[in-house]
C-alpha cells in the first residue's frame, strides 16, 4: 500500500533501564509489520544507541532521529526516532557525545522521567494526527515514583493525557493463540476493576462497570477478529456463588449484566465459575473473557503465555496496546529478553489500525458512545 | 510386602450418576498401587453392577463382596466390595435381580444419599481402625441438596464426620508432574478460606489461619516428598498490594504469618504476587503455595492440569484424597471419563499412609498439634 495509506504507529521503550528498548530493537528487526505501518521509536536516541553498544545479542539498525510528521516508510535496517526533545540528526550507535547514563537494571528517577516523556510525546502525537496508535514497553513504577510521576499505570496514565477519568478505560489483555488454524485467534481478558485492594475491587462491582467493560472488550474483539466475538463473564464467587450460598453478586449484580449484554445482541454467557471459565477459554469455546478483578485475569493469563500476551487499553481515542510483562532488570543486557510480547502488541496494533478501532466498533449503542470521545 | 502389613484404602464413587464410578473401576484395573495397599470399593455392588453392564469402555473385574474386617489381598481382576448396608455375596456384573436404579447423568435424591452414605461409612472404618484412609469419588451438591444433606462439599462432611469444625481442616490442591525426573514431585496449592463469598473470605483473612493452613501444607508435602518443602504464599490483592497502595493485608496479614513460618524453620517466601507466583511454581521454583480463597488455586491449579490433580484434605485425623474433578454428568456412559485424577489420588494416598501420615508431619510444634487429635 502506498506509503502515505500506512497507519502511523509509535512504540516507546518504557523504562530504559529495563529490557524495553531490547525487545524494541530485537522487534523492530524482526516485525513484518513495516509492510502495513510506518512504524516510530519515541525516545532518546542517545538512549537507544548506549543501548545497542552496551547491550548483548541485539542487531545493529542504524539510528535515524526523524521529525514528528516525517512522511517516511519504516524499515528492518533504520530505527526511526522521534526523540522527545529537540530532534538530532541522524545519530549512529556509538556516535553520541554524551549518551544519557541511565544505568541498566537499576530504579532511577531519570529512567522513570525518560519513560514518562516518551509516552506522554507519543500520546501528544496521536492528539495531534502525527499518528494512529501507541505500542508501550514496561514501565517501572518505583522508577516513576522517584521522578515525581504517580499513577498505577499505563493506562491510567493515558487516560489522564487523554482527559478522561481512570473508570472511562479498561485493562485488556490478549492471547494470540500460534497455533491458530488460521487468521488471528487468541483470548482477551477485560478487568471490570483493576488497580486496587480486592476488598475495594469487590465493593465497588457494580452491573453498569460490569456492563461497560464487557461491551468495551466485545467492540475490540469485533475489530481484532472480524466477526461476532463469544463472550463468557466470570463469576466473583467460588462455584459461581452456589446459587446464593457463597455470595450474592452473581444474582444481583453479574447476572443482570450479562442479560443487558444478550438483550443488546452480544453472544454473552455468565456469570460461570471461574476455575473452570478459564480452561474452558483456553480450549477455545470463548474469544472473550470479562474479569472481576485484576488477579482473576492476569492469573491464568500469564499461566497461558506470558511471554506473547498484550495489554491493550480500551475506551481511550486512540490504539494502544502494550507487552504484558515487566521491566525484567534481572536480565537486561544479558540477550536473554523475549520480543515475542512486542511483536505480538505491534501485530495487534496493526490490525486494530487496519480494521479502523476504535473509529467503529461492535455494533452496539454502548460501544459506540464509548469511541465517541475526544482526545483533547 | 505380607498383606498383613499393607494398609485398607477405601475407594468411593461419589455420585453413582456421575463418573465416579468409571474412574473407580478404571484405576482399580490400572493402579500399581495394589502391590502397595489392600484396596476396597465402599458402594453398593449392585450399583456398581449396573454401571460395568450399561457403560461403555470399561474393564469387567468380577465384583465380590466383601466383610468390613475381610484381610485379603486386592488384585485388578477382583473388585472387591465393602456395602454401606447388608453384605451381598459375590454379585457377578449383569447378575443382580434389582438394581438400584441411580439414572446415569441426572441429579437425584436417591444417587445423593447413595454418596453420602458410602462416605460415612468409609469415615467409620477408619474410625474404627478397619482401614487408614479414603480416596473418593465426585459428589454432586444438588443431589446431596436433594437428599437432604447440607454440606459444602467432602472437606466439610469428613470435618463433621470427624467431630471437627470446617476451620480445623483445609483443602489442599496436588498435581504431580508426570514428566518428574524421578520420585514424587509436583506442586500442593492450599486454601486458606474456601467455600464462601469473595468478601467474606477477605473480611476473614487472620494471620493465624494463614499460618495453619500454611503449617499444614508444609507437613503433608514433608511426608509427599520425603523432604523439607519450598513454600510460597499468595499475596490477596494485586502487584502485593504494591506497598500498601492496593490494599494492607500483605503488611497486616500476611507477611506476618511468612515470618511465623520462617521462625519455625519452613522454607517459606512471600507474599508474591498470585499472578507471576503461579508461573514461577510452575515452573518448579516451589512446592508448595498458600492461596488465601478459592478461586485464587483453583484457578491456576485447573489450567495447569485438572485431569490429574488431586484434593487432599488436610486437619483430618486420617488420610483423606480425592479426585479435583466433577461429576461430569455430560459424559457419563461415553467412556470417555478419564480415571487420571482417581489414579493420582490413590497414589497420593498411597504414598502418604506409606510415610505414616498424619502420624508424624513436619517437623514444626504446630503441624504436631494438628495431628494429635482423634477422629471420634
Amino acid at each position: 500500500m502506498p506509503a502515505a495509506e500506512k497507519p502511523v504507529l509509535l512504540l516507546t521503550c518504557g523504562d530504559p533501564a529495563g529490557i524495553g528498548p531490547e525487545v524494541v530493537v530485537k522487534a523492530w528487526d524482526a516485525t513484518p509489520a513495516h509492510a502495513r505501518a510506518r512504524l516510530r521509536v519515541v525516545a532518546d536516541a542517545g538512549m537507544l544507541a548506549d543501548a545497542l553498544t552496551t547491550r548483548a545479542g541485539l542487531p545493529q539498525p542504524r539510528i535515524e532521529s526523524i521529525a514528528s510528521d516525517d512522511p517516511r516508510e519504516s524499515t528492518p535496517d533504520r530505527l526511526l526516532v522521534i526523540e522527545p526533545g529537540s530532534g538530532r540528526q541522524d545519530v549512529a550507535a556509538g556516535d553520541v557525545a554524551i549518551p544519557p547514563r541511565v544505568a541498566a537494571g537499576l530504579v532511577s528517577a531519570a529512567g522513570g522521567a525518560s519513560a514518562a516523556a516518551a509516552v506522554e510525546t507519543a500520546a501528544r502525537l496521536v492528539r495531534e494526527g502525527l499518528a494512529r496508535g501507541i505500542v508501550t514497553g514496561p514501565l517501572h513504577k518505583a522508577a516513576l515514583h522517584a521522578a515525581g510521576i504517580e499513577v498505577p499505570g499505563h493506562t491510567e496514565m493515558l487516560a489522564r493525557a487523554c482527559g478522561l477519568p481512570d473508570s472511562a478505560v479498561s485493562m485488556m489483555l490478549w492471547l494470540p493463540m500460534p497455533d491458530a488454524a488460521s487468521g488471528p485467534a487468541g483470548l482477551g481478558v477485560v478487568h471490570v476493576t483493576l488497580h486496587e485492594s480486592l476488598s475495594h475491587a469487590v465493593a465497588r462491582l457494580t452491573t453498569e462497570g460490569i456492563v461497560q467493560a464487557s461491551m468495551r472488550l466485545a467492540g475490540l474483539l469485533a475489530s481484532l477478529l472480524g466477526r461476532s466475538p463469544r463472550i463468557a463473564v466470570a463469576a466473583l464467587n467460588p462455584h459461581g456463588g452456589e446459587s446464593g450460598l457463597f455470595g450474592d453478586e452473581e444474582l444481583r449484580l453479574i447476572a443482570p449484566a450479562v442479560r443487558r449484554m444478550t438483550d443488546a445482541g452480544i453472544d454473552a454467557t455468565g456469570p460461570l465459575p471461574a476455575d473452570t471459565l478459564f480452561l474452558r477459554a483456553s480450549r477455545g469455546e470463548f474469544d472473550g473473557v470479562v474479569a472481576q478483578y485484576h488477579d482473576q485475569g492476569h492469573i491464568p493469563i500469564k499461566l497461558l503465555g506470558m511471554h506473547r500476551a498484550v495489554n491493550i487499553t480500551l475506551g481511550l481515542p486512540l490504539v494502544r496496546t502494550s507487552v504484558a510483562h515487566g521491566t525484567a532488570f534481572d536480565i537486561v543486557g544479558t540477550g536473554a529478553a523475549d520480543p515475542a510480547s512486542m511483536l505480538a502488541a505491534i501485530d495487534a496494533a496493526v490490525r486494530l489500525t487496519d480494521a479502523g478501532w476504535p473509529g467503529h466498533t461492535a455494533s452496539t449503542a454502548v460501544a459506540a458512545s464509548e469511541t465517541g470521545r475526544g482526545c483533547r
